[in-house]
């Protein structure tokens, strides 16, 4: 008697989309490989948190290899991914070697994109992974450090000036979050500048802010940001950016920070596999999220391009990738039990939420749509509950609690051991 | 009616020695700046715990503009000093500029040494700063990595095979804990090894671990660490270390992790002052932590050699650090005051405590000598309870306690992006 040997499902990136498909092929008679290039899954929701020194990087990081520790079908292996071979259905890592599938789960999420100003990048830094936000915490906890030891004055304000690129809910947040830095939680502290004096500005180059809310949320999120502290400019497109600051048209604005904000491109992997991709760089997939002619071949999460019913393109957020992964092992499933796979995937709107600081966001729901503070509120439980892991949770919680309290941040640290950083230029 | 001018204290560092004078000053009429290269000061008998993933590096560390952020007398500084020059009272600042004093406080502590072996410092790292923490942490966690991808059996053996060289209390504590990650925290994980079977050596040049406690606490600290799993080695100088594994006379033992817990030697700092150093590079004071000839001019913490009454050093440890910087508060205080000053620096000594894993410790006070469970209370109780700020110490019990109940360590995340380390090699 043989058996049938055992398929291969390789899953690509261990974000929502990834792990959401693995966790649901729990029970299944099916071997799973997840690759990814880092150790651990990333609530990226929370990571402007790591970025402004509110939450530390563990906080909202979990191993993999922990959570999918007592799937015995799972094998998590570090690595990187560099080419897909869907033709003989083999990937290609860049330590050399290379892994056979059956079934294949493309899942490695998006990138920050400069729109052919790539130059941008060293000034303007954006925020996707752990270690861009340990990176923007030093730059942002400097600036005001080199403002201190500044003595010309034109220079001091420099240091002073903040701005953020792109008015989508990490802009605003970041915005938020460092007006209220700014103007509490480094009061008291320096003796040659009012850190409250410090200038943020949010730049969005469309005519509003949030512009995935209804216009009447977005408004009353402008609202907010303005109540903080910061200073929204709207139909604006920046022209340049350099590290002294950055122009609207021809007017050169000085500011010693800029953060990137404005721009998601898809991961770049998708371009080995040979296919249409939008604008973007994201796959267009089938109704399905299979790849034409590759039934085996899966696409989802931000890097996924798919419709919704209405038309309207499946947004790049976190339920819609998890929805996806459950999705994609609804339909393996299904395959694996000789059954009818389900219809198209279909994205259920559970409504949009945005946190925009200290007791500010918006929320809409349906018909429903709040903002202040009985929509932060809203915002922080449905976050933290969605938090993996006990421990994150509590301390996520404790952190939030004491910072709300005493307007503190407790990862205020510097770490990063490169001389140049600490010499005031 | 003139007034007299406010004396300038300058401060150089803001560890245990540096901060207790500062804090000591409080209510004189005295100008503070306290200059340090990083924007925090750190518990260091706790950053084992950053290294081994058991706390993140914001538990363990406060910003000391915040700390000092009420003491109005203090103007905190960030900066790297690379010369002091006692003959004209001015201290070099690495960006060019400089700070002149009337009063002096140099505590600038100590770093690792390889003793003329500097070749080591690539292949085995030491524990002394939050970034060498994060480094060690990258490079413990991804030595099981490799060692799970590794397919030649003794190449995945050397992967698993860790050594730390020094057996005072920071290479004990290592250790103890890598060998409990290995037996308890990562069981279940991988596919491919089994973590339990990492070998965890500590090799110690002299005949005893922890060679500052009784004999019979040493012998109890051995059989503590031999119990947790750990091949302890006394003994035995290492003669040489490469990325393969080191050599213990003639003898090689492979090992791709060897971390270096051996030396330790005083901030180069004090070769600019041009006075004796003792064989560690320790400024040798005088009774009143002074410099002879400069009665203005203190050195305090790791970086004072000063004897106790017996004749023995004052240990370099952080009651010692803090009483010296309270002392040299005091002497100052007097001063201002025109009172007399207090007699020569006295070392209280309240005792010592080591931990040296999940549930064991040794503590020795006076007469009372305690190992296991009860020593390891009474060490976790000291230790949390001389941690600065309300919130590092609930979250660090807490984590604790999670740590505790799960064998679980919540701060096992790689991060630092250097492609090199997520490829096997």
């Amino acid at each position: 008697m043989s058996r049938e040997p055992v398929p291969h499902l390789v899953i690509i990136g261990g974000g929502f989309a990834g792990l959401w498909a693995t966790r649901a092929l729990a029970r299944e008679n099916i071997r799973i490989t997840l690759l990814d290039r880092r150790n651990h899954h990333l609530f990226q929701p929370l990571l402007y948190q790591v970025a402004t020194a509110g939450l530390s990087a563990p906080d909202i990081a979990a191993p993999l290899r922990h959570i999918l520790g007592h799937q015995r079908n799972v094998e998590v292996r570090l690595g990187e991914v560099i080419a897909i071979d869907k033709a003989i259905r083999q990937v290609q890592l860049a330590d050399g070697s290379s892994l056979g599938y059956d079934s294949l789960l493309l899942a490695t999420g998006a990138t920050h994109a400069y729109f052919g100003n790539d130059q941008w990048a060293a000034d303007a830094p954006g925020l996707k992974t752990l270690d861009d936000a340990i990176a923007l915490r030093r730059k942002l906890l400097l600036a005001f450090e080199r403002a201190e030891a500044e003595p010309d004055p034109a220079k001091k304000a420099a240091w002073l000036s903040f701005a953020v690129v792109g008015g989508g809910p990490t802009g605003v947040e970041l915005a938020g979050t460092l007006a209220e830095i700014a103007r509490h939680t480094l009061r008291n502290e320096f003796r040659h500048i009012d850190p409250a004096s410090a200038k943020v500005r949010l730049v969005e180059a469309g005519p509003r802010v949030l512009s995935s809310f209804p216009e009447v949320l977005s408004l009353k999120a402008r609202r907010q940001l303005e109540k903080l502290g910061v200073e929204v400019l709207t139909g604006t497109p920046v022209s340049d950016i350099d590290s002294l600051g950055f122009k609207l048209g021809e007017q050169f604005v000085p500011a010693r920070t800029v953060v990137w904000a404005a721009g998601v491109a898809a991961s770049p992997l998708a371009r080995t596999l040979d296919v249409p991709l939008d604008r973007a760089g994201r796959v267009q997939v089938q109704p399905d999220l299979t790849l034409p002619g590759h039934p085996e071949l899966f696409v989802a999460g931000d890097l996924a391009a798919v419709n919704q019913a209405n038309g309207k393109p499946v947004p790049g957020v976190a339920p819609a990738a998890k929805q996806m992964g459950k999705y994609v092992a609804d339909v393996i499933r299904a395959r694996l039990h000789g059954k009818p796979t389900p219809g198209p995937f279909k994205y259920a709107d559970y409504g949009n939420l945005a946190t925009i600081g200290r007791m500010a966001a918006i929320v809409h729901l349906g018909r429903l749509q709040l903002s202040g503070v009985l929509a932060w509120w809203f915002w922080l439980a449905a976050h933290v509950f969605f938090l993996i892991g006990f421990r994150n949770r509590v301390v996520v919680l404790l952190n939030w609690a004491v910072a709300y309290w005493s307007y503190q941040r407790s990862a205020r640290i510097i770490f990063g051991d490169d001389q140049e950083d600490r010499r005031p230029r």
